[in-house]
């Protein structure tokens, strides 16, 4: 035991090798005059910074930064140093790597890599890969966050910073957001029937729950900055407004919260893109800073090292567009579900529903025909020379009908009302809502059944994902074309669609004189059956693709949109995993995943295994991805970067990278 | 070449070692003079019975039987024999093993094993498991058949006979059934909105569709008679009213169907019940007759021989009886569903699901047990002696609560006329059916999750099961209780709910100073899951029971509910390999058991595992799961003669037999 509360020649402190907030190479910490090590952790006396130890007692500072060196070189990190003075003897209690922002841990991987106290796998392996695309998120400028007192702070459940006007309930975020105001989702917690208005809001500030609460865990799903559990909001209905430690806000008054730190603030803060954002951009200014280098660097690094290819979930050429800034090295699910919505699509697909003879329904494909193709063409080319995998249409076809009891309802009270004028129609709507109504649609008349049923459906989006291939191709490009069916079971129903299917294309291809340089035919594994049974379906499959979203609802039982109920709990009493969503669970999904892999290229020794499930962009199941030797992630755009990271580090990880 | 149209010295025909129809030792066949082959298949001419060649060509005849000796010694099995006499020479032109009835196969098997002319094995192996049933089907009475003309003849769908009022829609057939009438259910086809209608029916004729129609299938598999694709019925729905061969017959008409061989009759003719039935059922005349006599004798053969155990799924102790009478040696699934149903108890499980409070929920708990209780009380004592696999609450609790759409309409048409009483009523019933509503219920909040979610409802549970085996103990009974938790998919929801409820049935017990000489807690192994993951659910399981059902909606993504569009094509067009919910799929799902059991068991040495879906009484099902080496099979009371004989055939055709 020493004592650093024996008089002014004593004292106590901690002290980090580098700034853990910034990363800088600077002494960092706090060091407090004739006080024990509690006096600092209680918070109650002002601590001096550390550098003004170096005037109190040159000594002693000399001597605890030899012995931060020294740690530092020894553990090759940075360390967080407890320490005492007794009259004027050092004394170090205890040390630790310590903990740091996720900026920081950026610049002290670069800076030590640089330094040479580090190789660049150590440098690869420090960074957090589920921390990158906290760096890329908004932020509150500098100046403003340092003039401006919170009004209140929670959770930072989610980060970034947003500004907005207060709303109260989903539906107000909603029906704001679609007048054009930005808005900030009010809370006391949020729960499943919140999505549509939370995924509308710029930021969620909830009074109760947790970093785990529903609006925590959809807020960072979705990319959304939160502030949760912020108990000093008290939230009057009402009155339309809340008060915080004496601040009262109304309904339509702004507010900024900082996702960060879960600061709450009043008024309008000026908000900036990251820095890395803007080097990303381009920017010149930005491109100088060290957090840019470090990312450039060490994300070069983890390209090299990587066995995995990274492709982005996009389904426009927008998306498309973005996702190969970031990287992307192809498109492994382009969803064409999106190309059957839209005003002057609707009527042709009510038609194709509706249709009661061949020729109606062959003249509502059509009219789909044209549109799709467009489509096609757009995506092509934003990922010109790079494969895209475009899924069949997957959803069962009541989804593009109005829901079932508002249908019920419609025609009852024209009834009551005696209406005759549309009560046909409506009726008749109705009808054939019911007629598709579906008990369990997940498990229905959907993906590859929809195929089979429908022949004409398919046939129509491969002659449009040919014909735009074509286009582009004649234009000079090289589209690499990947055509996926869904929710296959069994090794007959790729088969059969094969069968019916490639002699649409040949016939495409030979009238317009075409060829190209790829064009596969593969299905998503997302039906627990097919990984059961990949070997045979291998035989007649170019590739396969680990729908994870789908096979992980499958495997466990779990609909995802009604498990919100009680999944929370579930995770909190750990009996799931952990949530099956975010994270592959190994034992039960992914071994699935494994047998499906093994012996799908036992089957066929060209077939190529990717995943497109959100799992793709989780750093810990790319991790498992590589282990089971996938041939790439996908993921969804602002996910790339994670997924190129995370692929490194399994590389640099298991020892065995791919071009180092 | 040989030619049976020399002249009256010459002739051809057909020849049976034994009569196919019934099964008797006696020659039987056709013979038709100066003919050739194929004059007897035309059946331009009439043939003369194979008896009376003995008068016409007696060394032929003679010649023949010697042959039929012969064949049948070689064969060891009744033989179909061509033969053509050239000028009083006698020729055989070729034989096989002959086509019989399933009447006839058991009673030729028993003879031919008295015989000594085939040992057990075979004779067990001779008799078609899928066909035992229509043995104790109902039959049209043997001398009314004979003296009636049927109006029309269809195919052979579904075994049995029935007679009914005539009536054209499952709507009606519900309503008439309802009121008390027997009626046929006469349709042009059926489709899965029909079904309702279709099991309140005591028959189903339809003009169109073969023997794997909609209305094959689910009149084979719910037991009732069914002609199917009687083409002459011309059904006019304006009039109400079908033609037949120039007969008309209305609504309300009485018909009978024949589902052995097709034939529809105008009128009531007497049906009588099966042989079989009338033995099993003690009457000493059936007793003494052959049919009988095969059956006991080879039932008993395959009760010594087969490994596997049989259970039947029963949830009253009327179905109870039934079982242990056709030899079930326990229950493998008591579904507890129906307890929550019926007047008295309706209002308990509203108030238990609309209860706000702990005491509220409580309290209809407290209604609940002591009815529950009752029902565990009368199926342990139907039951003595033998296991009892008590499933715990499995679906969703919107199942005892009105439709969503009925609700909704309900609750507008109140609005829109103004109505203020019982309004709010009905908006409370709207909000907690849309709040209870699901997207995929069958992958919602049911079975283990509701137990999670609602601890006091499976405590209430064992709390009644466990009373009620002391209640039957003390009366000197023995119930031997396994309690069964469903839809299992992590070890932690088993052991969670095991540590929960343990207590509670230790509680009753020490209360009641009674000891039960079984008493096992185990899962359904429904979700694939925790086929996946069986080692570590086992080392908290007594036992596993497949809910193949499940296991297979899932493993394949089929909703029973939802697959009747599609399903028949996909088997027309053999894209499945069957059809899954009869025969276990073995690539697939089977894979799954296989994996489960071997598993299940390498983690809990004393493990037993059983299944309780239907495949538990289809023959080749079974057969599969003697194969990988299950306990048991449960399957519905009216397939346990079907199960154990398929148990025996397993054991007998693999040469592994249990006790021989």
């Amino acid at each position: 035991m020493v004592f650093g509360n024996r008089g002014m020649d004593s004292g106590t402190g901690v002290a980090f090798t580098r700034d853990p907030s910034t990363g800088e190479k600077l002494p960092y910490g706090d060091y407090l005059r004739n006080a024990q090590g509690e006096d600092v952790v209680a918070g109650i006396r002002n601590t001096l910074p550390l550098a003004r130890l170096e005037e109190i007692d040159p000594a002693s500072y000399r001597g605890l930064r030899e012995v931060m060196d020294k740690l530092e070189r020894h553990y090759r990190d940075m360390c967080d140093i407890e320490f005492t003075i007794e009259k004027g003897k050092l004394w170090i209690l205890q040390t630790r790597v310590g903990k740091r922002t996720a900026f920081a841990e950026w610049v002290m991987a670069y800076d030590m890599l640089e330094e040479g106290l580090i190789d660049e796998d150590a440098a690869l392996l420090r960074v957090d890969a589920n921390r990158l695309e906290e760096l890329f998120k908004r932020v509150i400028a500098e100046s403003a966050a340092k003039s401006s007192e919170p009004i209140a702070r929670g959770l930072n459940a989610s980060p970034g910073a947003a500004t907005g006007r207060v709303v109260f309930s989903a539906d107000e975020a909603q029906d704001w957001a679609e007048r054009g105001e930005r808005v900030i989702l009010v809370r006391r917690e949020t729960t499943p029937e919140d999505y549509h208005g939370m995924i509308r809001s710029q930021g969620i500030l909830t009074s109760a729950g947790g970093t785990n609460s529903h609006a925590a865990v959809v807020a960072r799903g979705e990319g959304i900055p939160a502030v949760c559990g912020a108990d000093a909001v008290h939230i009057d209905i009402a009155s339309r407004s809340f008060s915080a430690n004496g601040t009262r806000v109304s309904e339509g008054d702004v507010i900024t919260i900082d996702g960060f730190n879960g600061t709450v603030y009043l008024g309008d803060l000026p908000v900036e893109e990251s820095r890395l954002e803007r080097a990303r951009a381009g920017d010149e200014g930005a491109r100088r800073e060290k957090i840019w280098k470090a990312f450039d660097r060490l994300m070069t690094y983890a390209d090299r090292a990587r066995r995995l290819r990274v492709r982005a979930n996009a389904d426009t050429p927008d998306q498309a567009r973005n996702a190969r800034e970031r990287g992307a090295e192809g498109i492994g699910l382009c969803r064409t579900e999106h190309m059957f919505l839209g005003e002057e699509r609707v009527a042709a697909v009510r038609k194709m529903i509706f249709a009661s003879t061949a020729e109606e329904e062959e003249e509502a494909y059509g009219q789909l025909l044209p549109l799709q193709r467009g489509d096609f063409v757009g995506i092509f080319k934003a990922m010109d020379g790079l494969p895209v995998t475009v899924r069949l249409l997957d959803p069962p076809l009541h989804e593009f009908l109005p829901d079932r009891v508002q249908a019920a309802v419609d025609v009852a009270l024209a009834e009551a009302r005696g209406e005759t004028k549309g009560l046909e129609e409506k009726k008749a709507l109705l009808a054939k809502v019911n007629e598709l109504a579906e008990v369990n649609p997940m498990l229905g008349l959907r993906g590859v059944r929809l195929g089979i049923v429908k022949p004409g459906l398919y046939a129509m989006q491969v002659r449009a994902i040919i014909e735009a291939a074509c286009e582009v191709r004649k234009a000079g490009g090289d589209p690499k074309v990947e055509i996926m069916i869904p929710l296959v079971a069994t090794r007959e129903e790729l088969r059969q669609m094969r069968e019916e299917l490639e002699p649409v294309a040949r016939d495409v291809l030979r009238r317009e004189g075409v060829e190209l340089s790829h064009l596969e035919w593969g299905t998503m594994v997302e039906v627990p059956r097919a990984a059961l049974t990949a070997r045979e379906i291998a035989e007649v499959a170019d590739f396969f693709s680990f729908g994870t979203n789908d096979l992980t609802q499958m495997g466990f039982g779990f609909s995802r949109d009604d498990i919100g109920k009680f999944l929370g709990m579930y995770e909190e009493r750990r009996l799931v995993p952990a949530n099956p969503f975010v994270t592959i669970d190994r034992p039960g999904i992914g071994r699935l995943m494994r047998m499906a892999t093994e012996e799908g290229r036992a089957g066929n020794v060209h077939l190529h295994v990717g995943i497109c499930g959100e799992h793709g962009g989780d750093p810990d199941s790319v991790k498992f991805c590589d282990e089971i030797g996938l041939d790439y992630v996908s993921c969804s755009p602002f996910r790339v970067e994670t997924a190129r990271l995370a692929a490194g580090q399994a590389a640099a990880g298991s020892g065995e990278k791919r071009d180092v």
